[in-house]
């Protein structure tokens, strides 16, 4: 949220990005291909006169890294975009849904880039524009999960070479959906050895871990509905620009979004039940300890007091020159110490 | 999850199974049947030529096991099914769904299979193909709830062998939605046990076993909602693959979806409820035992210390030489512990 | 649930008892009637022809206990009830629900029967079937709240006896929701007296009082919320079975229903409230008796800890024979006591 | 809930006066008026007659007490009122609500009554019945919080005098939701000084206070709820008995009414928020007590075990002869508490 | 709620301020613009003939300070604004709204104005006329967050000198909207500092400022959720006031109310999930404390014991005159210290 404070009262399409620098420089990778060839152009830095250069079939356009404004706006240009799109598209903060414009669909949803070494993920966003024989992604860094992807339109598999932009939509969708199922299938694998670890043995860094996937949940969660929502609304919507074939597409993706949704969901719960469990172990053990301190405690301050009585100085204490004196005080501490046994077994306390 | 990686990125239709493997090996049972006649045909392990072999009447393919895919894809080649299609099928992670296809309805439902031996139950996909004169049933291994089924198509009991393949339908899903209940029965018997248990002597186990329960219950809520809405989706779709007599049959099996969703929800509350309570009886039960502590610790602690004071060895100590120090102290002994006791019983300790 | 394993996968239409058996045998209250004469019929044990043998006017039909299945499914086959009806009525572990059909209406709603002896109620199925000049009832036993209507009707106060059968289920339902208000009404008041008993003097069997009071609105929840859906069904259904002139009527007893829903709501919210109250009361105890047993101990424990090291036995201690030494002892107690007061003082634990 | 059980199974438009008795006697205040002039009649006891003996312009019967119910019942009949609305206007226990008849419309609403004498506000049914020129309103005593309204009709001041009694009826309703806001201020007010109770210094009177303020949140939200939904109704309604000048006032209160739902639940959440911090606060207190109670034992307990131990009275015990022994033991009782307090500031217990 | 008391009962459209005085007097700030042309008028105190004066161009009234209600009610005269709403304007309590009227659109939303000395933010009420070639905003005080919608204006940067009132309006909420997220990003920025401070070093005045930070987020969701619901109608509406091109940008807005919306319900469920977690440390440490306490306790209580047992001042004790008394005694001790160390490690609580 670092440039939120620039845009205050700012008119609508300034150009402002807003979000981490997460990549060294603003670059676009153009493929253009059809049922017969791919073209795949140069790594370019200016998108000047990319419209024009294009030339029959399909044209991806993909733009990693956001910060320089002047490159996007470029590109915006070149297509018509309108301001408020362009300034969307460089808010990296923005909530996933779909505008249906005249001549394109604006998409915006958030990809979820695992890291493993953090043990976590990053959520990128992923702003598309689908045109009649375009498709433009703008995305944060130049990591992605569309390899696969790529490697589709380079070996022609599939149906991909064959359909238009709409599909090429769809696969990329796919992909960032799928990837969802991945980062989730870690979540509720770490949340299993948790469970397992705050159930035997519990150290405060559990807990730690255990605050930080809920953080992750509710952050999937609010990352996940939306794009559910924008992906309803291509379903349903009636847009010449996604043809009645590919629709059942969108609706396979809309799907898993679902899917995801409901997993989201169920971990939530999991988590908390967890939470409640882990809480009433803890509060079972403390139980214990008290009552063991409590026997303890019980059965041996009162003999110690006895000891204490018969410590004292007094010179008139006619108990201490019996001869039976000392087995007496004996056998009357065992006494107190088995009563109070028999009462904790009454109490059912041992 | 195991398969999911491989899927990212990957084209629609890519036929991979996700899920555990369940059976030895995919088999096709092939049952065809009228009013008049039924033929239950050798297993088979291919599909090849099925579709021309069945004559007329109806016909139930049922498929047991995924992981053998071309098995899977051989038989949707058969009965042109879309690639879509058969990927939902073979990924036995789906959620339960309705889709209406031009010349067949594609669902997707959970079965619940028991297993006495864990105390639990098993998830089990299965995903139906209904067409105008068969039904295709596809199962992740042998075992299934449909015995009842086969008996009255055999024994020609009821309406089954008169009616088509979407009564056929409608009594598989009847099964599968009955079968729940017994499943949500045995749950709501071992938490009745629980309760009992966690109520008169709570164990470290029993949380545990009341743990599972929780998971359970927000397993079924997550599998038997989307069972509820593509039931739903049956009674008010107008497909012609329904005929009118069979919609009212897929109102009353959508009506005990319904009721098992009201059980599970039931289930959630007693649960929260029982854990509240189980905490609360914790508190009290350690509120009062630290009672006892402190009573006993209250009272011998000062009489420790007045005994300790008359056993110091300091020369000029005239109560020691007292005639009636002893008594006295005594006497004061018993003071300090009738206060106490007051003390206590005026702040309802006791 | 004691046969729900028979009917996993049996036709549907099989007619299996599902429930208690409250009855000692299955019986019928025939009622005709009509706004002149009033003729209540023997009890009778069978259904035999007894659709041709009532007249003219209205008819009533009162069935009592529902084990004997063959005497229910002859009843039902003299008015043309289909199987899945059948077996609806059969099975008292229905949810509510309003069904309708092309000749009568079919509606099952749960009757509370309030136990005074167990301070609590019992839940029965009662079956209505809703002709054009016929209403059937079933119920589980004899006990019914229907007293008072059998006595409009003989007596012929009121329009009951001017209006037709619909009037009369409208009858039996208000009766039924009123019902539920004098249930409400008895765990309202138990909920108070728990309430004084919790935040006076709580013992174990209030805890277990408390909880099978949420067990108990749990339960009416689930039953009064579908009771309420099939009322508002029929306030807006347009089925002629139903007058116009009547059907301000049902808007009325659903009204009710809608109350009672938002009865059990505030009861739930109570119960919540009071539950939290009882716990932070709990917690706050324990805080106080934790304190009491610290400020004893904390200044108890460092005292005889100086008398114990003037209770050595060295032969070396010069303070012990300093004439002052025991006095300056004492003041020395009395100011580590004194300090400690003061210091708890200052945390305002005194 | 006094004569619920007197209702059950009666027949409908039984008039039983449902509720407490509030007013001595049930009277009757007519005000007639239009623009030019006001003519207030004197107080009744009877209805007698009073439709015809009231002229030209708007009337304003205004009903006092509900519990002489032939008083009622005779008004109603004047105003040709069904026995159905008769009952619900005499069980001061109904559910706010709006009802449209043919030539009137029946609205429920309840009134808060601020009790400052109990720190609390009491509850009281007001029913209006708005007719072409007339409009009753019934309540359960004679305070009521409409002298403002009765003033603006005397003097003539706003539009009063010129509208009709869509308007008067308008005028109440927002008279009654605006004293809602005074109730909601009240509890807000005593919830603050509750949260600053609770912070400092909380005694179990506090909690005792808390709970009745959830108490009164959910009666509030139970209450306001329904009479929301009622004035959304007269907003929406299409009756000609509320002139489209008119409706934009029901618009108004009709947003008051929603404002005062959110203030509730706003306060809802904050009592939750605070009870939690409330719990939270006194289990930091209870570690707190606990660990002074745990340093001052683990302390001195070993210390006073080192004490006891040359406290014994063996006779060969050689360290009671050294010259060293004394002080010696004291050192190493310093060296023993040195490292007890460095292990705890280890341990950021200190 | 200052005066809400002397609006109960009165007529609407009374014109009462309700709120605090934040303003020293109520001034006008005029402008008028066209795309050639800006006039900034002098600040005036009252209203008189300002409808006329103003000429030709779009004209914005900015009123700050709402107190002296005569200067109010006179601007409402000469725009014709209706009583009710010059009320609602006057009532700074009001809950955000739009209005359609005839020839303008009534706008009520809230200001968030961050207060960084006491940080935290106020709550400030802006009301928005907008007619056709007017637009009226009425603010408590004269802080606002539209000073860079003026430099817009007065520079001519951007489309909004080109635009009608419509875009103006929207220029205005855009600005109140974006800071809300200046206000959410602070609060979000607290509860990170609060987060690390409540998991490593909680102290008394953390939870204090934790309750502060919820009290904040249940504030907003009371802003921000009819906020929302103002902006979807002004997306929606089809009144001729908003043209077709401006309706995108409050479209756009609509999209970031819905953002902030998320952004609140996510620190929701962040502050909850945080204060479970501190309570579960919590409980841990505790039990921890009273392991330790519990350790030392068991241990030296019993040695305590038999050193008091062998400090008795018995004549006939054998043992005492024994040569091996003492070390067997110390040995003994030894004994059971190691037993109980022992058992504590079995348990596993060392």
């Amino acid at each position: 949220m670092k440039s939120r404070q620039a845009k205050v009262g700012a008119a609508p399409g300034t150009m402002v990005h807003v979000g981490e620098r997460m990549a060294d420089k603003t670059s676009l990778r153009v493929v253009t291909y059809n049922a017969a060839e791919v073209k795949t152009w140069p790594l370019r830095d200016s998108a000047e006169g990319i419209a024009e250069s294009i030339g029959q079939g399909i044209t991806w356009i993909n733009v990693d890294g956001l910060h320089q404004v002047d490159v996007v706006t470029a590109l915006g240009r070149e297509f018509n975009l309108s301001a408020l799109v362009l300034e969307d598209i460089l808010n990296t903060d923005h909530r996933p849904k779909l505008e249906v414009h005249d001549d394109f669909l604006f998409i915006v949803v958030k990809m979820l880039v695992p890291e493993p070494a953090r043990d976590s993920f990053r959520v990128e966003q992923l702003s598309l524009i689908l045109g009649d024989t375009y498709l433009l992604s703008f995305q944060e860094s130049e990591r992605d999960v569309f390899d696969a992807v790529r490697q589709r339109i380079t070996i022609g598999k599939g149906r991909i070479r064959q359909s238009g932009p709409d599909y090429l939509a769809y696969a990329l969708l796919d992909a960032v959906v799928d990837n969802y199922f991945l980062v989730l299938e870690s979540i509720s694998t770490e949340l299993e050895h948790l469970e397992e670890a705050l159930l035997t043995a519990p150290g405060p860094s559990d807990l730690h871990r255990f605050h930080s996937l809920r953080r992750e949940a509710i952050l999937l969660r609010r990352i996940i509905w939306p794009v559910r929502e924008a992906l309803a609304g291509m379903t349903r919507d009636d847009s010449p620009l996604i043809k009645p074939e590919t629709r059942v597409f969108f609706r396979d993706v809309h799907d898993h979004a679902v899917q995801a949704m409901d997993i989201v969901e169920s971990l939530r719960d999991l988590a908390s039940s967890l939470l409640e469990l882990h809480l009433s172990r803890n509060s079972q053990r403390m139980n214990e300890t008290i009552k063991v301190l409590t026997l303890i405690a019980t059965i041996f301050i009162p003999l110690t007091f006895i000891a204490g009585v018969y410590g004292m100085n007094f010179e008139f204490m006619p108990e201490l020159r019996w001869s039976w004196g000392y087995p007496l005080v004996l056998l009357f501490m065992l006494g107190v110490a088995v009563t109070m046994l028999l009462y904790f077994k009454r109490k059912h306390w041992l």
